[in-house]
């Protein structure tokens, strides 16, 4: 990863001492993707989506005009067929919990190399991290990311990824992606009111696959005859195998067609 | 605040680029209050309390000693009578949530001055917020503290502070406290299991109150004879209103002892 950038109010600064993002997680954060040109084709969708973390959170919702700068300077400067961190705190100050209307949000810009895109199949388990119901925070990419951390630090070989359920037993996404899943021709993808992360990809692959948005008990899963997750940094990613289920191939040719349509997103063809 | 000094495995480094408390809220910290002497007379609690963080969150279990040798060191050169926060990050490196073995936790200490002691009682009220059952992560103080944010973000005047309840109506804890009621005599304190932090003035008082680990419904508050919040560092703080129900004052006089017991741990006397 490059050296972050910081930005307050537009204008780039140095980086902060202290920050509440640090101290509480208090923020939000993008993770996004570059095109040939340097630009980032789903930027708007990021964008309404920093605008809901944005009212959840209360902060000042003037940051988002002062994002699009700071964004387009930093773009003018980074490279092409990046990824792009970004990283909104509530800004320096205040020991306590409490925030006021002077804190001004500081943001955080910096690249990384994209994953090479993997060809192998996503073999996967299911977490025994159950993720919290908070409707308050449900959808919108905030800081406070700890069931993730720990679900990844768990898993272990030879799984790549690990599904993470809600009390009720029902999926609520894979440990940093969207889980969608086929069961008679139809795709699902779990609801999000209560916790998860909206995320880039699964709004884009909501209207390629008309998937319905329900609920999904773990335990159908060893019915689906097709399963995915996806991401806005890796794309569309094909489960061949969760636990001891190994996924059927029916599916497969439909969402190596979204990969590739994912991919002409960025670099074109 | 003072500026914040940075180490790592016990030797000073400079402040982090990017590090895992500011992407994640991956980390711990504690907020203690120095004696006369500029020492920390309650340090083997808060360091108890670290150290189930640390098995909790999955860190290097060396980090303890690391801490001891760090804190050491800051308190040589630190004035007495300050507050001290102590922040643990999992550390630098990986854009994503998952983390290894390699990664050294990094700590900052900062100083502060402590509020003046209040003599005024608490006029507290119910949060809106309810908090998320996550048993992983309940008594612990990590840095996911959105909930707490936006509970003190929500809170208006004239309220001091406010009550979070969990979703099945329980008192869980005040937004920066922990609480004891009273009734016929007998002192009750919330059970933490599912969600909460253990705090260090709750630990104490557990001892000198020999209050009762339950739930406490929050519509029960209103035959409370005696409520309080306290925390390592305001102490204990009486509760005269809890929105429109006015406290009696019977147990005024024993929460009275305890704010004095608990002011002689750092003042003597």
């Amino acid at each position: 990863m490059t050296d972050p950038l910081w930005y307050r109010a537009g204008a780039q600064v140095a980086a902060p001492i202290n920050h509440r993002a640090a101290q509480f997680g208090d923020g939000l954060f993008e993770t996004m993707r570059c095109d040939l040109h340097g630009q980032l084709p789903l930027w708007c969708w990021h964008r309404q989506r920093l605008q809901r973390g944005l009212v959840a959170l209360d902060f000042p919702i003037s940051t988002l005009s002062d994002i699009d700068q700071s964004l387009s300077h930093y773009l003018k400067q980074s490279a092409p067929c990046q990824g792009i961190k970004l990283l909104l705190s509530r800004g320096e100050g205040g020991r306590g919990y409490g925030y006021d209307s002077t804190m001004q949000p500081l943001l955080m810009l910096q690249s990384f190399t994209l994953p090479a895109p993997s060809l192998s199949p996503l073999v996967i388990t299911i977490s025994d991290v159950t993720l919290a119901y908070q409707p308050l925070l449900a959808g919108i990419k905030h800081l406070n990311r700890l069931e993730q951390v720990l679900a990844r630090g768990r898993l272990q070989k030879p799984w790549d990824d690990c599904l993470l359920l809600d009390a009720d037993g029902h999926v609520v996404e894979s440990s940093a992606g969207n889980v969608f899943a086929c069961f008679d021709g139809q795709w699902l993808t779990p609801d999000l009111s209560r916790c998860g992360v909206e995320g880039i990809a699964r709004r884009w692959l909501l209207e390629q696959s008309k998937a319905q948005v329900t609920d999904i008990a773990a335990a159908d899963l060893s019915q689906a005859e097709g399963l995915l997750i996806c991401n806005a940094v890796r794309g569309v990613q094909w489960v061949s195998r969760l636990d001891e289920y190994s996924l059927p191939t029916i599916r497969l040719a439909q969402i190596q067609q979204w990969q590739n349509d994912w991919q002409r997103l960025f670099i074109g063809g």
